[in-house]
């Protein structure tokens, strides 16, 4: 019973099927039916015209879109445990041609208004000291935690007036919205690009750079290629966004993938470490007790000496989430 | 009846039974069990210990194995005509932070030691002028033909005489060494890394980028990574490759192409621009001959204005092959 | 008697004079009063409003100035013996972040704009292919011949008609302006950012980057410390240029060297190569001339296997120059 | 009474000598002879063989030497404080093409082994963190501390266990050794490469790189050309390193600043933020206190908001200490 992380969960039936049904030769590269039709697709999620590129991984789709939003001289904002920051092998300095990541701290991996203006304001404006150009946040965060369409507001609002660029890292996208209930727009309307992901939701290899500005795109576009991401069999990568988005299944998938975490949340009473807002676990629990768990059967990552992260997928099985739930209630 | 290029081609059923054989949760990046098994498959392909590191596309292969060989401060020499200065929009640039490529001639887009040594030996050994650090050849070449085992081998002389990196641009591997009727590692045994093309040749988006030297393989991983290349579900990438070494699919797949490609050839007598040696034509016709070839059916690109390029695939049908052949006879 | 580059001649005494005065503590960096004078100091020489930045080579110059214009996946056309590609060590790869040089071909090392559109026509509108960004164009060449206003104008047209940047390497600037007996900004009107050199022509460590839009000065302000190239005790480099305009000190050296240069001109008939338009001549010579010539005590590079290139400098004394006239026409 | 910086003092004399004397023309670059005596003349200050590169700036030793030790994909382990992160304009991310600083904490800006440790023995090694590749320590720290020779020792005695480079920017290293009164090698001979400062200390644009390795040297040679930092007059660099060892220029130059530095930190009493170990004093004072002392002609920078900073330079007059003192004492 794996809880270890939704990034290599199998994939979704409905995206094996689009593959299959994708396999007959149309133009190489992005120039396929398929990868055409994507800006109509997202537009009609997100409410107002867009311009979509797909990507191979997450770490691609965030370097892509902050490139088209960061000077190399300048500088992404972003929380001190963001996965640009931790977890890329320096992907943003490679991208970014060394920009800088300027960090901020905030409960549950979240930006505020004030931590940003805490971290930006210091700053002197000359040039010994590097100037922020953009801010990126994460939804859901890196601790499973979601923005509020509120939240997300005063951010952008914040952007505005500093004139930054705004990007989401959106790799749980889907168990974000999921968990609002709201309109995607809500939440990503108000950013100037949006990695949309789809691989650890049931996708094979896709994820969805969703730019709300041409100009971006059209930068993103030759950016993409320049870093070896564009792959000449592109109707595979664009037909599995497009059997996500179909019928919704992103949503579906994230819904059951968020009512398992919410299942294990319950036993979890006095152990959260953060509020459970999409498929993460962040579980406060001894050497023994996750001892005990493993004898069980279940897997999952220590989190630092005194906790546990357990992550749910589109594919946990209901049993499996009350088994989990039963044993930790049982510690 | 398509002849345009084989980079958007079908996927080959053994490389579909293997992604959907693929499809139970593993290990996530390249920790899984596929990806480990490379080494040793690839081991036995070329008779010596190597280690292999997945990619989505020959872009990356090329610049990841490049930015191996080459400091920043140093130049990469290849072909003017070279895939990597021609048609990947300045990646090489991108990965190898602003290194440059020194440009040579020669017949067929192939170097000759000769060649590099015109490029090469005019550069003054001085810190105003850029010093080449590696040699990049094309196996097939962008006109496809293939190097000789002596002639690769000529060339790996001359490389390790100057003390300079050897890659092979293999996008088209396969067809080479289905032409050359030879053993792999007869004409990729002396270079320090080998672009391993599955794409072209029946896979669905899964290179190899083969290294001879571990130590080279240890920064690619980490240059991999940092490129955003690292696929969360990489088992499905280095199952593509497994279904295509097992039973040499990869061999049957190119000398099926590379057939097609010898049957079209017949019927191009003092048409064509350059020997037939792997799956690309390059034909003497007019306008007008273009155009009665497409009125006919046959899909492929005008190369200048005096010729056409046509390429055949792994499954190219015979009696497409034998149409064109015809059509082309009868001009 | 040396004729072999102006870069290493002597400082003229009024720099050696501004240099002294300006050893009073002031501001750190471009903060001093001679920095901030520099603005309407060099507006006043082209009459028009400029931002203007020190650098200590002209190196650092050109590629600050490219880098506002180029962006990393774009290209700077320029000539196929332009110093930012034959002698630069590979800067313009570093501080264009891998941006790719377009190389054009034309007589005298001086792009026209059909050269420019020979090289850029061709050029797929496609993310495969490096498009072209900027412009840069050598006053004087690189073989010592002088752009006059109108062909400025012809490029600087079609500059605007693609959409690119137009930048002027004018590391010999005061030679050509002192040759064409024009206003600057006749020739430098048209041009984005112009590198205007000063140490050839008499200074010891500083040039100047005009630019002709506030914004791109301040990109390459951050820029220029990003690179290392801010000097803390920036008041020394500003004296240097504020010393070589006062009273035109630029011009007259100019005008000396072109003098020089034009005196041995006149005793090459029949042997120079190009028209001597500043203060460099090349000039057709064989070993045994040239052996002849180091023999009377005159010191000059060759020039491939058939000429040699003779530098004067706003220090070359007149009697050496006529005698290297002589020395020439006994040949 | 300026004691706002040692960075825009002015020029020492025996450096106007030796600039003056070095105005005959030479070989450009660094081909002259004063450039070439640099290594034997080093050599004989640290009692051992040694590569030594003249640059314009800090910035550019410290970004230049950092680069020979640290690969693009890699990180250097400094302190958060350390002026490559907090005044450099984001030049390491410029010159190590996107390399991280790894940040650690530490009394007086000072590294510790141990802080070293705690920073980097929580990073994993794998591809998805950025790995340590060399440490850089300040000497004097950037609060004006000096490390002893055993605790460089220590330092370099790790970085050899872990492989790592070991760098040292020495902007005020001559105020460390003054301070130390040790031999030069006692705490430099451990490292890879140092800045070695003389802007501050009396030069007027000129700091040296010195390795300890040739091989190092022989890359940075190739990134300084390639940063536009090779300036074509460099005898007038060499000559002000020449004229800085001179005598030992260097030494009383940073002898008299620390007295001067000592002379104030006597009237400090339990004001001071960290021991005066070179020529800054960081000093608690109110915002009363510090109208009060600019009210008497005082010139220096707050620090914080409960702070300033007072910093001595090589021509800090004794009268102006000894004011400086008495008024703090009496504040």
């Amino acid at each position: 019973m794996q809880f270890l992380s939704d990034n290599a969960a199998a994939v979704h039936p409905a995206v094996w099927e689009a593959l299959k049904a994708a396999d007959s030769p149309d133009s190489p590269y992005d120039g396929d039916a398929l990868s055409a039709a994507l800006d109509e697709r997202f537009a009609q999620v997100f409410g107002k015209p867009c311009t979509v590129l797909w990507t191979a991984t997450g770490t691609a789709a965030n370097c892509l879109a902050l490139a088209t939003l960061v000077q190399p001289h300048g500088a992404v904002v972003c929380h001190e445990e963001a996965h640009i920051e931790v977890d890329e092998g320096g992907a943003p300095g490679f991208f970014l041609h060394g920009a800088k990541l300027i960090l901020c701290e905030g409960a549950g991996a979240k930006l505020s208004p004030q931590a940003i203006r805490d971290a930006i304001d210091p700053i002197r404006d000359d040039v010994h000291q590097v100037q922020p150009h953009a801010i990126s946040i994460t939804q859901a965060s890196e601790y499973g935690c979601s923005y509020r369409p509120a939240e997300v507001e005063e951010i952008a609002a914040l952007a505005r007036e500093r004139r930054l660029g705004l990007h989401m890292d959106g790799a749980r996208f889907a168990n974000a919205v999921a968990f609002l209930d709201c309109a995607p727009s809500a939440v990503a309307g108000p950013v100037d690009a949006l990695s949309f992901g789809f691989i650890k939701n049931g996708g094979l290899g896709a994820e969805a750079i969703v730019f709300f500005d041409r100009n971006l795109a059209d930068v993103a576009r030759y950016r993409r290629k320049r870093a070896g991401h564009l792959q000449s069999k592109g109707r595979f990568l664009a037909a599995q966004l497009h059997a996500m988005l179909e019928g919704d299944v992103w949503l579906h998938n994230a819904r059951h993938a968020n009512a398992a975490a919410q299942e294990i949340a319950q036993a979890c009473d006095g152990r959260l470490m953060y509020p459970v807002e999409a498929n993460e676990l962040f579980v406060r629990c001894t050497v023994a007790e996750r001892d005990a768990l493993r004898d069980r059967g279940f897997g999952f990552y220590d989190w630092g000496e005194d906790a546990a992260r357990f992550v749910t997928a589109w594919n946990t099985r209901d049993e499996d989430a009350v088994s989990l739930a039963k044993a930790i209630a049982s510690l």
